[in-house]
């Protein structure tokens, strides 16, 4: 494992933003397997409220210690929850590397997920917050050794099925 | 013709970045005419449902097979269209290069547009989706040689008058 | 005071990027201070709806000559200011460098606040609109000479606290 991708500075942030976009775009395309894929196996993801981390309260919506544990989470989407179908659009923006170091690259973004419902093609704003992202390289390519997602509201609509 | 920039990796992706900024930000400031300019004149300019596309249904609700076609209509909105008078604001997210052969880069990107009605500044979500975009170099500079608006939602508040 | 960044275009851009980003971070992390640090002591800091923008009518709802007075409304928001406590959260997109001169680059980009109230959680489209900027190099590091927030909605919901 490194930090670093082999490249310079350019390579390294557009490694970085590759792998923000490919998460959110494997989302919205309905491929949430392949996002999985993109945690490192001994990966963090965890979704919280902005006013539960604020205060360093531990309650998370998700928290998978490791890609086997979201990967679980997905077949249960896939196999077990009955849902109203819906699907995503993901918007990323202000991608900051704000500190590197051997470990990795600490990363921040700011998201809003849209949320559209198939029956009646309604759109809303679903979520919207900042990813708090260690970013490492493993075997060449970029990958999330911790993706904390920190939401803004304190309210979810109806139930987080689709991660985010 | 050539798919190539005649420049580095980066400027490359630079000059596919400045194409869909400028697309956005020339409807965005009222001036259709300009986008259009950014497709060949060969090119195919097509806003279809995701509902569709997924099944492989060709209808769509703008379909234009060349840039004079697209221009004509862009005329038409200017002369004849009879509508409530409106802005949009684009906001494209996690432009990827998926794959670069010797016709062009296949391109993808989400996008979110609101819609700010005039009258009374009312502002909603009008349409979330992804363009899907093939990018070709003319004259030393990036073209939309096809650029397909694969929108989310099964509905359209009221009308599509502006291209998105 | 050089415009330029001293390294190669890639870095200029990628510097006033981080200029763009960084503030709407602050903001949204709410360190609205650390925005104001952005602006250059002799800066400019403008709010004005786009229906006054096309006109060239002077209204503005924030104008501040220089930072020392967005300093001064800042701390106005901090200690006088009555209102609802809420959040933003900054979307911005299709960030282009449209010219670059002795005295700095002029910037544009769109964003898109939205708003989430802390009492409910409810979420808003508060504002969209374009970031007109002139960025310059002070000590090495970009800053805002000039920031102008033409936003596209002739209304506001209730009442501009933050700044956008």
């Amino acid at each position: 494992m490194s930090a670093h991708a082999g490249g310079g500075a350019e390579q390294v942030i557009r490694g970085i933003e590759g792998l923000l976009f490919e998460w959110a775009r494997a989302i919205d395309e309905d491929r949430v397997e392949d996002a999985a894929a993109l945690l490192t196996e001994d990966g963090e993801y965890k979704v919280a409220s902005r006013f539960n981390a604020d205060r360093g309260l531990p309650l998370a919506l998700i928290h998978c210690r490791s890609a086997a544990q979201l990967r679980d989470r997905i077949t249960s989407m896939r196999v077990a929850n009955i849902y109203e179908r819906h699907f995503y659009r993901h918007l990323i923006s202000g991608v900051q590397v704000i500190s590197s170091a051997a470990d990795g690259h600490e990363v921040r973004s700011s998201y809003a997920v849209m949320r559209i419902m198939e029956h009646d093609g309604s759109m809303s704003i679903f979520s919207t917050g900042q990813y708090r992202d260690l970013v490492v390289w493993r075997d060449g390519a970029a990958r999330f050794r911790r993706r904390h997602v920190i939401f803004d509201s304190r309210s979810i609509d109806t139930c987080l099925v689709i991660p985010i």
